[in-house]
């Protein structure tokens, strides 16, 4: 594409990208669509000759944007709100011309030196000390992929080089974390070739909250059974409640045992930036990582997820490899190849877009957007307490709540799991909020997580009217 | 940011990029600059207050630009190349917009269903039957560790769940591949608990392709000692030479062994797309499983892989989880949850940069640009074999050059090292052009990597006349 049609291009891509932002609210969040009937909208092969653009722009209004889910949208309340931010979709704009790859240092000085400057900052607005150092990764998953990783490694048998098989004097391996803890925590634990059953499931209390007695209680009888526990995974904002596991007697008891101590709070993590509700966080300082995603609520396109930990050197351990056709000449210096501390090689440019955004907002401008959306929920959680006919089945520590019609004429479990299944999918038929579900306690539970950077009080009250609608409905 | 500030917001930054792109020739490929110098220049502590967006782009091109690996310039010849081309950086414009996940069907019904029709666009492009399915991964290292751990699950040992610990009936399991192979796989064998040491390493010729009587001596070998083969990788254009593992060969001996054949062909596996250039591929039909790299030679901004297996129920088996909630009403209908076979959950769309770019370009037009990489490899290497005082070190199979001065009066091999590393050096420190190094034989070597869609015969002619005026000139 030569320099004057992409300028042309790049702007008109520009006003379709405001069109939508413009307009997003007026999509229905979840359109209604079948699994199977978009693939046949598009040619069976693909293309030989060049097509012109305005066609192919034409074609993306026509078929790409009516059929997305429209995370964007200030109706949406499921799973974790992931926004992109203006200042973040223009970091990224940057990211895509520039092309770089900081895998090392040489691949990209600037890619490298300001993935350290931005780290830092994050970890100076979530209060956390300078012995943290960190990088960032595609997503939550591999943040904590690598943080177990590293604890696999610093249990002391090489694994990186001699691997887990083969060696039948090496004993079982055990992960501990709440029966609340993320899949992520499990895929690592199978990805890691510990697999499904060296993750031990540790009972949660009625809070939903990872049991300190039940910890050390599981620790001790594996370590019976003649198995090594290698780290505890602690979460502060569970998926499906947002509960805060007891990060400061969870640290007590990792220390005591020369655990590896890994903090989850991919998405409630980004609280901490506000020091008067760094509560549900103490303790978190003494773990060894921790995960907390800007692509969730920190406003950040994805991907982006931030691993800080205090252990880098094991980390290096665990994952670095330097082959002769990437040494270089620097390799003296204190340059740093980030691709020793990952599982991939290529990495995108993700300090960028963080770069801009924490400048675009200032710290005070995050802060206020998440307390407003903290504020939300709570306004939200007291409506849920205030009806006789609605249950709020979780406390509400961050934005999420979690809740069920349960009328106060009583109702048995299997036609409450049913009602609420069915209220959920007819308020998600409306098109003008998208909400998700969760089990607590075996039962069906809604979730309305406030996340998204458009949401106003507006959108929480349609929320709430469009659920008590769909009680009185036929339909749900 | 409002939709009026963001819409002027991506015109100025749409300008931006169109001047970047329009001026990148005139840069230095790779800035002077010294390790930790980057860092500093950036404030140590987070913005507190926001910052309005023209000081911010006034720093990017200030601060950002002048210290970025130009991987966009027509003289990048290192590694292997990554362009973003026009079209694809409009796709990551958009794709930043939309703000995506398809990491479930309703999580993103376009995402998904879109991945679906561009990964069989690029199957036919690539001349690999129906029977291949496949996904969209962040990079090789990915798709590799995807394959692997897929090989892993099928091995029958059911690892997924049991993991490899504390199961002393386990055997060792063992990965092949040639001497020349990427670390990817080594990487993928560290974090897939297998180990650097499972990872045989079979010897290559002197083409630096695998030699098949050397991986049946060491299949054999292993089984004799009682360990378990799993997979062998075999690589079509390796990264240090570019040298093609004889595939037909390897897939004869992977069948008769039982055992998942992997094709890395993340570099060179777009060759593929012209017909008449298909010979180096022979037999990749067979393989389990293939990865070719969109993000490489195909203009792609990163991040883009294509993991092609005939074996996709394997990949879940080895990376499915299915948490509540995650479950959808959809999961009975043949929605595509792409998330049951990679080890992150969430995901970016990476199809519809891709699935605007094979439009924009065309087949054709893809064919056309590597055709002309590879000619102007085949020239450069002419150049170099009719010149008395340089030397091939590899055949040329694709876009890459592998080469040294070694003077007609001769010198040591010490000396030849040593000079070359200087010529090197001295080549890198102009700016116009990036070179990069392998060793072949323990000789240091200098390759030139044609891939970037700038480059033109003038380029490549300019680092000849360049690699020779070094050899006079007093500093190398």
């Amino acid at each position: 594409m030569d320099p004057p049609d992409f300028r042309a291009a790049a702007h008109a891509v520009a006003d379709l990208m405001a069109d939508y932002l413009e307009t997003v609210e007026t999509r229905a969040v979840f359109p209604v669509i079948e699994p199977g009937s978009l693939a046949p909208l598009f040619p069976s092969t693909p293309p030989e000759g060049p097509e012109p653009l305005a066609t192919i722009l034409t074609d993306y209004q026509r078929l790409i944007e009516p059929n997305a889910t429209h995370w964007q949208h200030p109706g949406f309340f499921a799973y974790f709100a992931t926004t992109a931010s203006g200042p973040g979709i223009l970091g990224e704009m940057l990211t895509a011309t520039l092309g770089q790859n900081p895998m090392l240092w040489r691949t990209s000085p600037i890619g490298t030196e300001l993935e350290e400057v931005v780290v830092d900052w994050l970890r100076q607005a979530l209060g956390l000390p300078e012995s943290f150092d960190g990088l960032l990764t595609d997503t939550a998953s591999t943040s904590s992929l690598i943080a177990l990783g590293a604890a696999r490694q610093a249990a002391g048998f090489d694994v990186a080089a001699r691997g887990l098989t083969g060696r039948p004097d090496l004993p079982a391996l055990r992960v501990y974390a709440s029966t609340e803890a993320h899949s992520s925590i499990e895929k690592a634990c199978m990805t890691l070739g510990l697999g499904r059953d060296a993750l031990v499931r540790v009972p949660a209390d009625a809070r939903f909250q990872l049991q300190p007695d039940a910890l050390e209680a599981a620790i001790a009888a594996d370590r019976a059974a003649g198995h090594r526990a290698i780290a505890i995974v602690a979460t502060v904002g569970t998926t499906s409640s947002t509960s805060v596991d007891p990060v400061a007697a969870i640290a007590e008891i990792a220390q005591r045992e020369g655990l590896w101590l890994h903090v989850d709070s991919a998405y409630a993590g980004v609280v901490a930036m506000l020091p008067e509700r760094r509560a549900p966080f103490a303790g978190w300082e003494r773990a060894d990582s921790i995960v907390v995603n800007p692509h969730k609520w920190l406003f950040t396109p994805l991907d982006a997820s931030l691993l800080l930990t205090r252990r880098m050197t094991d980390l290096r351990d665990a994952f670095s490899l330097v082959p002769e056709y990437l040494r270089t000449p620097d390799r003296e210096t204190p340059g740093r190849d980030y691709n020793e501390y990952t599982p991939q090689l290529g990495r995108r440019f993700r300090a960028l877009k963080l770069w801009i955004q924490l400048r675009w907002f200032g710290l005070g401008g995050l802060r206020r957007r998440i307390d407003h959306h903290l504020g939300l929920a709570a306004e939200f959680a007291r409506w849920v307490d205030d009806d006789p006919d609605w249950e709020r089945l979780a406390p509400v520590p961050f934005s999420t709540v979690c809740f069920r019609w349960n009328p106060a004429s009583g109702a048995s479990e299997s036609e409450l799991d049913a009602r609420n299944t069915a209220i959920m999918a007819s308020v998600n038929r409306t098109g003008e909020v998208f909400l998700s579900h969760t089990r607590l306690d075996g039962r069906f539970t809604i979730r309305l997580a406030v996340g998204n950077l458009r949401t106003e009080s507006r959108h929480v009250a349609r929320a709430w009217e469009l659920l008590r609608a769909a009680v009185r409905s036929d339909d749900a």
